[in-house]
């Protein structure tokens, strides 16, 4: 097979496109072998061409002029890997429009703005892949699109933020959730403002990716159902263990009779669901299908390395395909209606402070059961003159969850807002 | 983009050819879509055309007369699902020497006969896939092929036998191996003659062929160590729970040093360990590699449903990549030297049944002492008139463990042939 160069263009040249640059180069031979085809960075978009980099371009690749990367014939692919909603997505569009397949590792641009950049690239008849924009080196949206084409899925399950998996892995051993946000912070784990990852926006835009794909109907950010963990107390921790799970926040796609439902929340997973086992900063994301039963995929859900090596995937993948018209489509082909949030099913649980007098057990059971709530599991404890009431109700309507929820939180015995969360439990949803 | 139709002929129309059959009729939108063509089965070769099917065949298409699938110019690519090695593995030969792409879920074909056959596909050009004869529908080699390819995988770390996960799991909850295999048969988690499964040989040849796609190199069946379950006693489940491990029967690729150590037999499995959380019949892989440091793919390891699914997405794979010369290379592409399995280093476990009398302790410590081998763990118990020594010593060389076990072995006071098994905890390897 003849060896051909193919002259690759990064948009960002910071730890990830160095990173990009580096594998192209030491893989050069594996890359050829599976693609004929040799792939060289032949220009690098930069603000700053004299800043020190992790792996150093050629002579007279870093430029600070996009239309030199743009109008460059030589270029045949674009990798995005400079983040952020502007330039990038201009940038995007500008390269799809002139016919250059474009690869990009950006989460936020995809999920906001994808509708309209995969029009561009229908049109235009060019490849726009993402891979790295979900989860790093997890392969799942090759997985999902090519190995699942098939399956029906119904249901993606994800932990797909790790700053938050591991904040809450560390309040099992005791703490606050301030305390364990510091120290993931400390460790590198958490950003100085971690907002992002805390209010569940990272999560939930990655879940609006693979929903998208998964269901191929698009999914927006803002038709994500989000929670922060912020709202999880060392209380909810420990009731949980004494269930026997644990806290973590989960996105959860749901095709339920043609509608979509995306959500991304603290819930409680039992013990032994294989989520419930993902350490620290890894990621997992379990999907559900007719065929395939189920299938999960766990792996380092963040990283530079973790992602250029996604990136260079993409490339691959790009290059091996060119001219087939294999996956140059938008993964969305239908519009699916959004489920109504009430109508979405679910085990919950509820942690309520009361006060310690008699009765309260039996209004609030009562009131669940008046919603056509059936209780699966009730620990009640002292607690500092009053009482805990953690209780673990069957599947059921979100919406009457959260009615009943309302109402007992209404109750004078009630000291405080409830804490309502969904479970997660084998073979639950 | 216009639909052209693209004709698929199946070796074999039982569970799986038919699954195929159905899924690329039920599913031919979504094939469509993702690479513009759409898959019609025209030739399904049988022994007994009629015989009573799950998914009937189209008029016309069930033959029992090879010549006519080969020879059918409306044959664009060929599902090899009939498993076996004679006649399955002869006309595959044939078909791609015709240039017809073949899909495979035949593992003992792949494992056995691969370097033959890829050398055909290579020779003439076409594809030769099998995503199908791994793990079913765990999408393992796509992503050893094509995400992770420039990931300098080292590790490959496998529970890829459904039914020796199930018999071990069993034996946790008390009872024999042969009473935990009885209860599998009964529910049809073994078949009536379990050889295949229990005695290692079905999970080899799956570490055989992931193994060559993941190091790149030919490793033959006959290369893989290997050893069965049925050498696994209620004693060593026991020991380990106390230890905090599983016994489970675990395949081990690695690659030290460019060389290639392979094998599969029973090993201790700490319980915090991602494999010990995968459950009765599922399978799951785990690769750990430069970039991506570790990605775990787990699911349904077997079933005529998932094997179809990973069939269907072989199809889509070779129809949307036809032409491109994309990974239509055989895997391996180098000859590395398999490392003298002595060399290969793990931490090893030791069941050891002994007289109770003094100093025997001390003479199995210090024959491990002066092998160079150190004790992690050590567990002793009395039981019937001797005792039990349960050992966990830290990583060594397996030829250095072996030998002092052999020596110990022969100690007058030690009465039955000991145990010795690997183990697997995280980073351990």
């Amino acid at each position: 097979m003849a060896s051909v160069d193919v002259g690759v263009a990064l948009l960002g040249y910071g730890t990830v496109g160095s990173a990009v640059h580096r594998m192209l180069v030491e893989s050069g031979d594996e890359i050829e072998r599976a693609t004929g085809h040799r792939l060289r960075v032949v220009r690098a978009l930069v603000r700053d061409p004299g800043k020190e980099r992790a792996y150093a371009a050629g002579d007279g690749v870093l430029t600070t002029d996009f239309a030199a990367v743009r109008d460059d014939p030589s270029v045949t692919v674009v990798a995005e890997v400079m983040g952020g909603l502007d330039p990038a997505g201009g940038y995007v569009r500008e390269l799809l429009r002139k016919g250059k397949p474009v690869v990009s590792a950006n989460k936020q641009l995809v999920a906001r703005e994808g509708a309209e950049l995969f029009a561009i690239a229908s049109e235009a008849g060019v490849q726009l892949r993402f891979e790295a924009s979900v989860c790093a080196a997890i392969p799942v949206v090759k997985v999902l699109r090519e190995s699942l084409v098939v399956s029906n899925v119904h249901r993606v399950l994800g932990i797909v933020n790790g700053t938050t998996n591991f904040v809450l892995s560390r309040m099992e051993e005791g703490g606050s959730y301030a305390e364990a946000l510091t120290e993931a912070q400390r460790l590198g784990y958490a950003e100085a403002d971690p907002t992002d990852d805390v209010s569940g926006a990272d999560a939930a835009a990655k879940m609006a990716i693979l929903a998208t794909v998964a269901f191929g109907s698009r999914v927006a950010l803002e038709d994500v159902e989000r929670r922060g963990i912020d709202v999880v107390e060392p209380a909810h921790v420990s009731a949980a263990a004494e269930l026997g799970m644990v806290v973590r926040l989960v996105g959860i796609a749901t095709l339920v009779d043609d509608a979509v439902d995306v959500r991304v929340q603290p819930a409680l997973v039992d013990r032994s669901h294989t989520l419930a086992a993902v350490d620290g900063a890894f990621n997992a994301v379990m999907v559900n299908g007719d065929a395939i039963r189920e299938i999960t995929l766990e792996g380092p859900g963040a990283g530079g390395l973790e992602t250029a090596s996604a990136v260079v995937a993409d490339l691959v993948s790009v290059v091996g395909t060119a001219g087939t018209g294999f996956l140059q489509n938008d993964a969305c082909w239908r519009e699916l209606p959004r489920l109504d949030p009430g109508a979405w099913r679910s085990a919950f649980y509820l942690h309520l402070e009361v006060a310690d007098q008699p009765g309260v057990l039996a209004h609030v059971t009562s009131r669940l059961a008046a919603h056509g709530i059936s209780v699966a599991q009730l620990v009640q404890h002292l607690r500092d003159g009053g009482a805990t009431l953690d209780v673990v109700v069957h599947e059921a309507p979100a919406g009457a969850v959260t009615r009943a929820a309302g109402e007992i939180a209404s109750f004078p015995e009630v000291l405080r807002p409830p804490f309502l969360a969904p479970v997660i439990t084998e073979g639950a949803l």
